[in-house]
């Protein structure tokens, strides 16, 4: 494992807060009335709630801590995993890690670009319709393996696309320009030098680098991997991330739910969302409860994987969870924040250090933690340069409340402004749980920490969930 | 196999043609010069030069066929794979089939949104910092199986998160709201009813789609599917899509090519295209040129795929490929007026009637055939709704010139301007070959066929390559 990613990290993290003024820490005036109006908090996360004035004369409560900060932490701490060689394939989608020296050249040869007669530019360039220039036909190529032959002066050559071209010949005349002769032929136009000629080593020259490190592999790559002879090649892997999830009430997919349970729904989403950022995800599913075992299922992924996932509830004290990650290394829970998802972990775990992210168990605060916390740190994993979506501003449909100190993420459906830009219409509201609503939206709505109210019509920051395919 | 998709693909169709004045089989003007100038025609294909003025006097060429008729045609002809059932992992980033009918309630209970105290919202309505309200702490429920308990008036329940209420209770006042009390606590606040509480069915009630036919499913919808309890859903597959190449030039990747043979990067290339295009691709590799042979695997994966896919130089006559195609069913190749792909070819082979797609063997003419007619083919088999990429208009930073009737598609980079929009810049030009200049490219430049210059800073349409990641 390298460390070298972190700084190209921290340089893209730059753009991302240079413009916020962010007032972490301060205690903020209770909302007059404590329930959130619509479109306020989606989901409210264990001590995400402002403390009521009261508060303010009672000794400081535990720092507060930004998006920011955390998201800095994690990003600064996240190993790029050590290059492997694949199947161009397979590295579909990956960044190249080597500079991919051509041996070839590319094309291999002089060779005709279409159907029609190789020439010498110099014997046609007087031709035209009224007075065609004749030449003799004294040979016939197809594409494929062929024995070099040559031109001399008034001879002209049939060739097919992708032909050799015959020694002394600089030029193809296409053979819509021609009376399609096959002893003699009569040329109608004289294309200048060069014309319709691809020459050995236009493409790539032997001893160039014909793909670069750090150049993403889509199938122009392999197409350019193929020519040079590559079928292999070295790239920055796919991290391995293990899913897991914690929580008494958690139960499997395929058990019914007893009063009181709930389904494991997030080692799905998550894998799903790690795999969408890039990740081979490995969804082990709900941490077992009996000590030993869960201290093996931790050591054991924490030995597989190059970042581990975990979502849950984690109680403030006397969780066991949370004590055998404290056994494995640092781990530090932290009130970021943020609405959903204001409980977030970080650490680096057992002997090799292993970064663990720990997100909320509410799976909507889990998805959109992933997307703050878990989808940039993949991305720096894989070594790609952009870490975070692109953001938008949209006009936003409704009027939108926020907590004052709180960066708000809200679900919402973006589209195209008829007269151009974007509106935004925030999806559910309140504090009602928000699992089918999420699945409608195509985008989060972004309210700033000193926010508090954005108007109908008003400018917010959009992030538009783009899935790929 | 059902066709049903072609309707939905032909209207998405409408939007891209209304717009063109296509003048197909109409004879043109050669150009001044016969060599083009530099962007303009980066890839010569057979039969792709516009006949010179002599050509006009003699019979009529065989008719041009437009970019949008041979699109129609595979459009209306590729049927939609039957939907298949998938383990919800397997299901991302394919299109949901079914209508999928929550049994369940989610939340499956009334249960507390954060850790605080579930209480009578009457019984705290009056409290303040000054003046609190005294409750009775009565329980105490983690989230987790539990039997049921319920609250009478002036009691309080402590709770956390995802918690089951007690039955009476109506609200949770928030942990920090509170003295923490352990026996009897002191309410500083009093929320409105309701307030940070997840009610049952508030999100999915028992016997409403959670999610719908047409869905793509991404995180958010496998969230939503293991919530109602659903390891596995039905959905449009991904079309499985043989990749071929034909041509007595080629050899494969692993051989060092003799004079006048090029290595088959096309079988690589389009496997990687078809698989960033949602399909489940086989790279077959080189046909061979036994002719026995040659049909037996023609035949032998027209039984396996949804769509066939050939990349070769097609002889005009005596090809064998050709011959063998026709034995198999009607196959079509036209002359396209487009650069580079100018010779296109479509049938639907076999017992079966499998689309049977053949492009260009040269590298950039089968790449750019595959993005105009093959990708929009994949989606549509796919089931989505938006079978083109998303065009936006940039302004050209060089002139650019094109032959009059056809359309032309450049390799380029386009970026946002300073100032807002789009700045595009060709890559490369005349008739050089582009296999390095392709790998560069992050767009793709249209001119259409009615427009045979653009000048330094007109517009142009730009169709930006995005890849998944």
């Amino acid at each position: 494992m390298s460390e070298n990613g972190a700084h190209g990290a921290r340089d893209t993290l730059h753009r991302e807060t240079s413009a916020l003024d962010l007032r972490s820490g301060a205690t903020v005036d209770p909302p007059t009335s404590p329930a959130l109006p619509a479109h306020a908090t989606a989901q409210i996360d264990r001590g995400a709630v402002p403390p009521p004035r009261a508060a303010a004369a009672e000794p400081e409560p535990p720092a507060l801590r930004t998006v920011e900060a955390h998201l800095e932490e994690i990003l600064a701490a996240v190993p790029q995993p050590e290059p492997i060689e694949l199947a161009v394939l397979d590295a579909q989608g990956l960044l190249c890690a080597e500079e991919v020296v051509s041996a070839r050249a590319l094309p291999p040869f002089d060779q005709a670009a279409l159907d029609g007669y190789a020439a010498r530019a110099e014997d046609v360039a007087a031709a035209t319709p009224d007075a065609p220039v004749e030449l003799a036909v004294v040979g016939e190529t197809a594409a494929g393996a062929a024995p070099v032959s040559s031109l001399a002066p008034g001879q002209a050559h049939l060739v097919t696309a992708g032909a050799m071209l015959p020694t002394g010949a600089d030029v193809v005349v296409p053979g819509v320009w021609t009376d399609g002769g096959v002893v003699r032929v009569q040329v109608h136009a004289g294309p200048e030098a060069g014309s319709y000629v691809r020459r050995a080593g236009d493409d790539v020259s032997p001893g160039t680098a014909a793909v670069h490190v750090g150049t993403p592999i889509g199938p122009a790559q392999i197409s350019l991997l193929a020519a040079v002879g590559r079928d292999r090649v070295q790239v920055r892997p796919r991290p391995r991330v293990a899913v897991l999830s914690a929580g008494p009430e958690l139960v499997d997919i395929t058990t019914q739910p007893a009063p009181g349970q709930v389904v494991d729904v997030n080692t799905y989403a998550l894998a799903a969302a790690a795999r969408d950022a890039g990740a081979a995800a490995y969804r082990w599913g709900i941490l077992p409860t009996e000590r030993r075992r869960l201290t093996e299922v931790l050591e054991s992924q924490l030995l597989r994987s190059d970042l581990v996932l975990i979502s849950g509830t984690f109680a403030g004290s006397g969780d066991q969870v949370q004590e055998v990650l404290a056994e494995l290394g640092p781990m530090h829970l932290r009130q970021v924040t943020m609405h959903p998802g204001a409980v977030q972990g970080f650490g680096r775990l057992g002997r090799e250090g292993v970064p663990v992210i720990c997100v909320p168990g509410e799976p909507v605060a889990a998805l959109v933690s992933f997307e703050v916390f878990v989808r940039p740190a993949i991305r720096s994993m894989l070594g790609k340069r952009q870490l975070f979506r692109r953001t938008v501003q949209a006009i936003s449909a409704e009027r939108l409340l926020s907590p004052l100190g709180y960066r708000q993420y809200l679900h919402g459906q973006v589209m195209r402004h008829p007269d151009g830009g974007y509106v935004v219409e925030p999806l559910g509201g309140g504090d009602e749980a928000m699992l089918a609503r999420m699945a409608r939206a195509n985008c989060l709505i972004v309210v700033d920490e000193d926010v508090t109210e954005v108007a109908e019509g008003g400018l917010v920051t959009v992030m538009p969930l783009l899935l790929g395919g």
